[in-house]
């Protein structure tokens, strides 16, 4: 984590999720949602209301606003940069959209080897739009800080072999198993594709990011490690100044495979325990992981949830509380709001 | 596994799926598939064209005969009931329908005291059309055996309480947590329901059943414990003469408690390898664990997961061999037959 003398890089060092993110025990306890910016909050549809997601993802001054929003309302620990998983595909200029109530949708899979060798590279310029808004987020944050994002390569791979989402990935695993060279060379690429863009945000300033595999869990270890790990273990290699947030949903079996791809901090959702989670992770820091489901019950409920998940995060090296998973499209913003201070006061 | 006097049960000696299931180790591993009768078949697509699902599972001739379908194509080791986890439900009076392209959906949401108050009980009588079509069945199979089977109490109690398929069951969890006294009542009553409906299965004569709970793998194991288990095992405490087999998606971390609730043989899906899985379960005779996706790629992978997955299962007490998730919709059928032709090879 030496900052580099060119970058804009902030020190912050008051700041608890990054000393929690270097293994340190700060005195308040942080805490940020995954997906805080976005559809729970009333003054995000109201801004969101004539423009589409990719529009919200590549005009500076909108992505800024998004992303301060729940930092101003719940007064999180850190903002995560407004933006999809898809971005740096459409940046780079592959056919993809984000449909409402479908979402990202490829206008030609990827599915053959000639496929793959069409797909366009990333270029750090093309994501300007991006870059640009970390830099006026850097000046409207203060002392906050602000967590940079990519969705993995298996993810992508998924969305652009099934030509959208897909439930049981049936494409992107008949790739894998009959065309390993095919599979291994689009992974490849989207390695590459993700380290630039994740390169381009560190670049800009962000002082953490996380790495979603949304849909490794559809995997076995066996698998996971055959096809996936060595090409999220490449971008991670890539990222060197700052904490690395590794994350997937419904990886219990994958945790300590994720953290050899490359970890500071693993991420846990809810159906494993985090002192659990950081012992099959190597003993990393944790990162979770209330069920955002659970932020539906009652007041009482979500408290006793958040004190028991606080508990088990204090017998691992350090914890950044989070969800398991992203915050659902109903969920009452002022339980988020609730379960910050709840957070902060224990 | 004693016969009771009345019963129409058949002693199939000679079968190898119950000789597995049993815990013994027959000269041929037996075989079958989780949603082997449906749509993956051509002439089950014919025989639909004109009927609902819900006439589908309620015409005992239509049953029977989409029932034997996968059994003459593919000369699996064991019928299973065709028939929908919503079925019982319905018999009982409670406003559910199958939506193609949706799923089941529920009228009348249940969400309070009084929703449960007012859900009917199923009387054995209801569900005269499924028993008959087991007892159509019993003449045609010959030496076949007939698996039986019910959706678990948390699977159907997410669809009430939510209304229809649901990704992250927020409802449903927050009625577990927020009304804990409702939630039990809820999943009492369907476990009294979910019993009578495998017990008149039982009584009409299926050799086996089992017991689905889709969507445990949403669960915590501490949630399960709390919520679930005490139910499914007031289900499967019910079952006496036939062996109980007991699965769900997800499950790496539930195989202990499920086996607690009660089962002859675990299901293991195909994230967790059948030896752990068994291990897991306290060394149960395991199902499974063949990834449906996998059916997907080209013969010679298929082959090779398949080998990988009946030496995996020779280090288990007994293996019935299986899918780790049902067929999905546009598996090839000679796929599957290639399967079943490997697996009664190996």
């Amino acid at each position: 984590m030496n900052t580099s003398v060119t970058s804009p890089r902030r020190t912050l060092s008051a700041s608890p999720f990054l000393a929690a993110a270097r293994g340190e025990r700060p005195e308040r306890l942080p805490v940020w949602f995954m997906r805080q910016a976005g559809r729970s909050l009333p003054e995000y549809r109201a801004l969101r209301a004539d423009t589409s997601m990719m529009q919200a993802c590549l005009d500076p001054e909108l992505t800024c606003e998004i992303t301060l929003q729940p930092v101003r309302r719940h007064g999180v620990d850190a903002a995560i940069l407004f933006s999809d998983i898809v971005v740096p595909l459409y940046a780079a200029g592959i056919g993809v959209d984000i449909v409402p109530g479908t979402g990202p949708v490829v206008a030609s899979p990827v599915r053959t080897a000639a496929d793959v060798e069409n797909l366009p590279m990333l270029a750090a310029a093309q994501v300007a739009p991006v870059t640009d808004a970390v830099a006026l987020l850097l000046r409207a944050l203060g002392e906050t800080p602000l967590i940079g994002f990519a969705g993995a390569p298996f993810t992508l791979a998924s969305y652009l072999v099934e030509g959208g989402p897909s439930r049981n990935h049936e494409r992107t695993k008949a790739l894998m198993y009959s065309a390993p060279e095919v599979w291994h060379a689009l992974m490849a690429h989207l390695a590459q594709l993700t380290a630039t863009f994740l390169e381009a945000q560190v670049e800009a300033g962000v002082d953490a990011v996380q790495l979603f595999d949304s849909w490794a869990g559809a995997l076995s270890e066996r698998d996971y490690r055959r096809f996936v790990l060595p090409h999220s273990a490449s971008v991670l290699d890539r990222i060197r100044d700052v904490p690395r947030f590794h994350f997937g949903v419904g990886t219990g079996s994958l945790l300590g495979a994720m953290a050899e791809a490359g970890a500071d901090v693993i991420g846990v959702d809810w159906r494993t325990p985090l002192d659990v989670g950081s012992q099959r992770a190597g003993g990393l820091p944790v990162q979770g992981n209330l069920d955002p489901a659970v932020l539906f019950a009652d007041v009482d409920s979500v408290a006793a949830e958040t004190r028991r998940i606080v508990a088990e995060g204090r017998r691992a090296p350090s914890h950044v509380f989070n969800l398991g998973h992203g915050v659902l499209p109903g969920t009452d913003p002022d339980m988020i709001t609730r379960t910050v201070d709840l957070v902060h006061s224990l």
